[in-house]
């Protein structure tokens, strides 16, 4: 497993991070294989040395004899699926499929059975790294077959970050080095999926985390609040300084410091927040284990409230409200019910003096 | 303590609650001596038997020979504080203050310290009853010296709801009946206030479980799901088959039957919901005893995010989420930033490389 | 579908659900062939009238001509699967599988779409009412093939509580009465056992919310404040008085006043909390839907935590504690580790001095 | 403001903090006169150079003429509440307190106005830094007059890490470089701790997310789950894979993987878990400001959680559970409750069977 041997690898999905993948191998002197249905895509990257193919029948032919390897590297769902299943039809025995994308881990489990049938090999890896990755390196959990992901390791190795000149942990004499450089071998399919999985769960949290104590910092100006209670805050001094010296220093710590930096009221932000499929399959793993999550959850669940207006949960406690105290917030423009002499909401909606007659 | 017994008492502030405090005490052959700001609020309850008064200082002289007692029912705060403190200036030894509004108790502790110096007793007074307690009767918590509440029972006893047609509890024998009859005296100074307090902390977490859960079976129509798992769900016939026989009948859930039943999308409703103090003063107890509150807390933080477009923390999930993913998602119009060739966001918000270099 | 009409119903299962359901029927004229593995079940439901089977392949011949309904009772998961699969092979074309138990309404999806190719209905009905049901009704959600529940509405009318003492919903007038006495067609396959599963997920939200609330009441004699504001509170009395004319009175704060009666230190009570699966499928639903749940996700994260003397994720906290604080509570006995003179813990577990080299 | 000038402190309090403090002070050449109840902890500073006195009241002679400066370096609360007052009382007109502590940021407020009557200035600096202050020097917020601080700031580089080797973060030019030096002056009184506050409010979010997110990791060996679905993972090599390119990484998460490669169980360590006060005062914050704060308060409430066997709210669970389904989970051995033939709980606690009347 010398990380100076070099190998071919065909890659599927030239997206932002598959081309990357692409790029950070071909420096280190791999031979990269491409296809994606966007044919400027392709040209991008064969302009930096790969060889770019226009079917995705023409990739396993120009990849050699068995065994060949594939990096898929697409969106998580329908189409990661298609791609995995026609290769699967295309390869032979020996060969090696990689999804590097986001699956979910019960699928990679199906996968690889089926896939086993015919002798072919399917590899699951979570990958973080974003936009970063091409020049820092791709953090990558594993999953799969051991040969299988022996066999890979140079590719692994090059597109991991490396030691680095990140502080050694004490007491990981004669562990798994591979940790240190920026990979693992986590273990059976679908492990590496789920350790990515939970990975973004706790990103999540740790995310939420600081968004509701900067939020708790930069409304501490409310007029609500007591005039000597009120400050004004430089959120941007503030995230930087903790940069240095404190407990909460960390990446997103760091990006956080940047935004910040670039304008502290975030104007150009709308706080409409997407989440993809990590954030949930890591609750419905919380639960299917009996495992607290609390925080995790409600990190989740912030996203989904940003995405609303209102919801209709809100419009049921406007709705009892009014109902038991006569409270009228909630009501729109037009739709302000009658009100009868002893304050009591004589009509719309109307309510039953259930205990009255008990 | 007969409930025979017929007694005067004053009563200050005849907002909804107060009018119907006064009506419910003179239907039972008590007499009201009632003050308000507000001359016309005055005048309609003394159509109805109630004695009015003009100024604040009246009112004592209008009650005859001490011990005399007056009812404060003011919003909670400095509104209630100054009278208080006014009457405790005009009140002599024996007298006794009601404060049946929503003071928060560490108030009622205070005040009944200071009262006491000068023989003036303090009583406070949770009071449960909305727009329907004239009708219903009043449930009452009750704090405070125990001669004044004993001396007030015949108050207390005609403002309560009674037995009604409420199956009786088992194993009550030998109880407190009062309880029983919708009043207790639930301990000294603070005590009723500190049991209204948590009692409105339980029910925003009631509130919000069946809110949660019809919002739950209200999106089960979205076309996100599979064509076969989606319903369109009747929530005003689901609102009203629980309210028999199930688990989760309640008069909060009597109340979302007569909502939905008027109108099930309650498109009548904004869903900007008020929060009072006791919901926060709920949460600031649970910390001081270090009871865990999640649900309670919850149900409070919904209401906060309810009455804005997007908090700060979305906004700062949408920087994180540009700063490592190059999503734009949270960019308003005309705020999309720069992107370079390899998807890494060039400028603004611009990131530290950190952990390349390591 | 007069109610007055009798039918005759297969009924598997014998458990207290089951039996309960078999003895309100035939108090109201209806016949019962019924079958359970337990054979002194099967006797003792017999002595009140049913008929009483050995095999379950027996049921069937006992029933009559088609269309012919069977009501299987059993634990959800394995048995039902089980059960329900056999008959589908003995039934023939317009007979009808009433699944009554708590199954995951997709597999009540994929059942109801495998036994429709052979001509078979399956009906599933969410059944609430607990030990109670026999006595009270039992309150009903069905989902399924409307015919076949036309069909069964005497015996669905026969279960359910009827209108009762409950007062009217106004503005009702006009919609399907079936909901005001008892039970609901809540759609198609699935609907029914989804709309108790939320039923249910609602309750341990309630629960949730009035054990904090109690829980706060509770701690309010803590060592830990003030003198004054210590109070020794009567939970047994406050439920009481909180079940009339209050907000939160409901049958859970019925059941609740029951037990503080009997004990209001509910020393009898382990707090060790079992939770079914409806809690959990509410979560995973709320998640497919996008609809924030926070207060029923952490009412069933309470469950699970209730029945572990420590969770990973605390130990977690102990060990980053001692690792940046050096705060040795989470150290076990003999587990405390070498402090250096400077109070830096020096070995066990040791951390990287990263950023003092930054 | 150079950096170069010395300057001469009175520290009070030679715990760990304190120590620390004094130590990297000296190592630049600064004089420190010191006290502490504790003779030893005296000496030991002095051996390195510390004037130590032995009488509080001695301090003020021992450091020259006005303006003097004393850092209070004790555990909040009662002890630096009575230090700051006897200061008070000795001190002169332009004399500085420093409140390098943990104290509650409104206790600040009122002090600092209180000793501004003589002249005196208060300033509050939070501290962060542990264990590992000396060495890498302390990040501080802090809070009060302009003048002081200013005046202090020789003592502020020195004991702030400096630059370091974190990279810069873009767009900072013209802004205060003191934040990237790792101390910032946050405000006016009181500023200094309520940064510091919510900086531990953020680090319980953070903990907690890498707590549930392992936990999750961990569990998934559970025989719960599917045969093939299950994994043993390498908690130790997770956390150190995820320290290089992921998004993840953190200095907690250094402490975590520092943790586990000690002993990846755990088990030296018993997941009781104690809070500070700062965690209580954030959740105080967010309420008074209305922001929802749910993962901040989830963390913390995992903590009293943690330190308990089982609350009371669990209790109450098991109780409603007995009282309407019979469920007897929760009864302690000897208090199984007698269930009568139709398995209705036929005594304590018994239940009204109120709906069944209705």
């Amino acid at each position: 497993m010398s990380a100076k041997e070099t190998q071919t690898l065909g890659i599927i999905g030239m997206g932002r991070m598959g081309a990357g993948i692409a790029r950070r191998l071909m420096r280190a002197g791999h031979r990269c294989v491409v296809f994606d249905a966007n044919t400027q895509a392709v040209q991008a990257v064969s302009k930096d040395g790969a060889q770019g193919v226009d079917k995705l029948e023409d990739i396993l032919p120009a990849l050699g004899a068995a065994p060949r390897a594939i990096w898929v590297m697409l969106p998580s769902g329908h189409i990661t699926e298609q791609t995995v299943e026609r290769l699967g039809q295309l390869m032979e025995k020996g060969d090696i499929i990689i999804d590097g994308g986001n699956s979910y881990y019960k699928d990679d489990i199906r996968r690889a059975h089926a896939l086993s049938g015919r002798g072919i090999r399917y590899i699951d890896v979570g990958t973080s790294g974003g936009v970063w990755g091409l020049e820092r390196g791709y953090c990558m959990m594993i999953g799969g077959d051991k040969d299988a992901v022996d066999h890979l390791d140079p590719i692994f190795d090059t597109l991991a970050p490396g030691f680095g000149s990140v502080p050694r942990t004490p007491k990981r004499e004669g562990m798994d080095d591979r940790a240190e450089r920026g990979y693992i071998h986590a273990g059976p399919s679908g492990a590496g999926h789920f350790v990515k999985m939970v990975h973004n769960g706790i990103e999540y949290g740790l995310m939420q985390a600081y968004g509701e104590g900067f939020d708790i910092l930069r409304n501490k100006h409310s007029e609500r609040l007591a005039a000597d209670e009120r400050f004004e805050l430089n959120l941007a001094d503030i995230a930087e300084v903790w940069r240095r010296g404190s407990v909460v220093s960390s990446w997103l710590l760091d990006l956080s410091a940047a935004a910040l930096a670039g304008d502290q009221t975030l104007e150009g932000f709308s706080g409409y927040v997407d989440d993809s499929g990590e954030g949930r399959w890591t609750i419905e793993a919380a639960i299917e284990e009996a495992v607290p999550a609390d925080v995790l959850s409600s990190a989740l669940y912030t996203r989904f409230r940003s995405r609303q207006t209102h919801t209709f949960a809100e419009k049921m406690l406007s709705a009892m409200r009014f109902g038991f105290g006569g409270h009228t917030e909630g009501m729109l423009e037009g739709g302000v019910p009658h009100v009868s002499e002893h304050g009591v909401p004589s009509e719309p909606p109307g309510v039953p003096v259930r205990r009255a007659a008990e």
